[in-house]
């Protein structure tokens, strides 16, 4: 009855996977599935501790067809930097998706979870932005700053970048690390409206609590990706905005409209139908972008069927990374 | 910024923590926390997978106090002993209460659940049943059926033990483990309202959907603790026995109204009062027991708050056990 779990650390899942079109297509094979209605994926347990100023996601999963499914743990603990720790880490476990049993334990420190979303970016501006794209542009500069813009420069291979944050050195920062990266011109641009003015597919990924784009910005040929809000009273793109798009896209309707764009809309009494979701777009139930002139908006508040892709393609891949424990 | 994770198997936490005292202690201190109003316990994520005829618990809880707070995974797959494995697994994780670190992971198959589930049995009986057991009487055989009533000898010593089961040999061969773990008279008894008449408590360790215990065998001086209901629809007690005891406590009225006994009952128009929790029994916020003929009843779905301490508390004991996994 004994059987081996396998324990792999965040440096063996570094060189075991990166952030790739097969990551991409690996989740936006999750989102599709989501679309398919089978999927079971529950609401998020969250737990609030503001004792700790702190907080934890769990987030799974069960994607039929797949081999396995993830549950993942995100702490974020905000006091962690004044110790020297980075604020979010976290795990992610697999499990077998016929007996239950344990698999394997990816001690990642949210390095999947990275992945995952980064990943999420590059499938909804394949599915919603312009078909050419020149300018792209972010706001903020985190890891995510960076990822998403690896990311979307896979399936969107733009020539001009313009980065903005509220920190300038942590800008430039981010700017010479993607101008590195891609190999392209990328800028500092200390302003946001001119960033969105000036490009054709913007990604926020802030943790703001008040609109950094708002709707008087749009313009024709501009996809938006916000990944940033995933707490109720998060809030990166004016409600105004969200309506006047010609499109707007949730990844998951039920969280997006607690924890993601939709809540702060829906409060102001604005997109009251119920929004279509990506994996919709992708299986063809719904249609996407009209013509290069629309202007479309995709929320990303982060699924437990990412999870659950990412980590079961992964142990597919690592061959014979990590720790056999045997239990 | 490197970290240590310390990984432990099934086999090593049975080396470290057996149910005892000190094991009933620890819980009776969590239920204390819980009725302290600061402890932060979300509801339980549950995933239900009628696909892989399987479930997926996961809970948690956070004690101010506490050095950690634990998250633990109970899969359930019922086709698994078909292939000759176990239906229930898991493991469990502790997290640092401060920084938010994993600290551990508990490989534990679910003993850990196992001894915190006994022990919160002794808990009950200790500030619930009549002073003086001579007969305790179990409904169930299982591993929870064994481990109850060694957790309730702990406290209540009783000379005389029944054991009732659907199956006459799951029965007798229950019979003659705990013969064997407690040194005194073992018998099965095939008639559970028998059981119930003849002992002074009684505990249900079943999955039943239909109440085993009706309301007209309740006696003087009894005290029945249910462990078996911890999902929607299972109900082992008769909701009409709730209604008759002197008094009926939960571990938490927010699980036992939606899937323990309170569920049935309140189904029934029966127990629609807020009735006390477990822990306000132990602080003496409500009375207990209020003499040797009351008849008590005490409702355990299974709490997180219990998977924190029993965590908390192996982590303290286990010494150098497990493997060592830098992060």
């Amino acid at each position: 009855m004994a059987h081996d779990i396998r324990i792999v650390t965040e440096a063996q899942l570094r060189e075991a996977i990166q952030l790739d079109l097969t990551a991409v297509d690996v989740i936006e094979e999750a989102f599709a599935a989501l679309a398919g209605g089978e999927v079971v994926m529950p609401p998020i347990l969250s737990m609030d501790l503001p004792q700790a100023n702190g907080e934890v996601d769990v987030k799974t999963a069960y994607i039929p067809g797949f081999d396995g499914f993830a549950i993942k743990v995100s702490p974020g603990f905000f006091d962690n930097p004044t110790l020297g720790l980075p604020s979010l880490n976290g795990l992610m476990m697999l499990f077998s998706a016929r007996t239950g049993l344990v698999e394997a334990v990816f001690l990642d420190n949210g390095y999947l979870t990275d992945i995952r979303t980064a990943a999420a970016g590059a499938v909804a501006a394949w599915h919603l932005a312009p078909a050419v794209v020149e300018t792209a542009g972010v706001i903020g500069t985190g890891v995510q700053a960076r990822l998403q813009m690896q990311a979307a420069h896979l399936v969107r291979p733009f020539s001009r970048l313009l980065v903005n944050g509220r920190d300038p050195a942590k800008a430039e920062a981010c700017a010479a690390d993607l101008r590195a990266t891609l190999g392209i011109e990328v800028e500092v641009c200390a302003d946001s409206e001119t960033l969105v003015r000036n490009s054709q597919l913007v990604v926020t990924t802030t943790p703001a609590r008040a609109p950094l784009i708002m709707a008087d910005w749009l313009h024709p040929g501009l996809h938006i990706t916000a990944i940033g809000s995933d707490q109720s009273g998060k809030n990166e793109i004016d409600p105004k905005a969200l309506a006047a798009a010609d499109l707007y896209v949730c990844d998951r309707v039920s969280q997006c409209e607690t924890s993601g764009e939709l809540e702060a809309a829906r409060a102001a009494g604005l997109m009251l139908r119920t929004p279509p979701e990506l994996g919709q777009i992708i299986t063809g139930q719904v249609k996407g972008r009209l013509g290069p002139s629309a202007i479309t908006i995709c929320d990303l508040t982060g699924t437990g069927a990412q999870d659950t892709a990412i980590a079961t393609h992964v142990a597919k891949i690592m061959g014979d990374a990590g720790t056999v424990i045997p239990v």
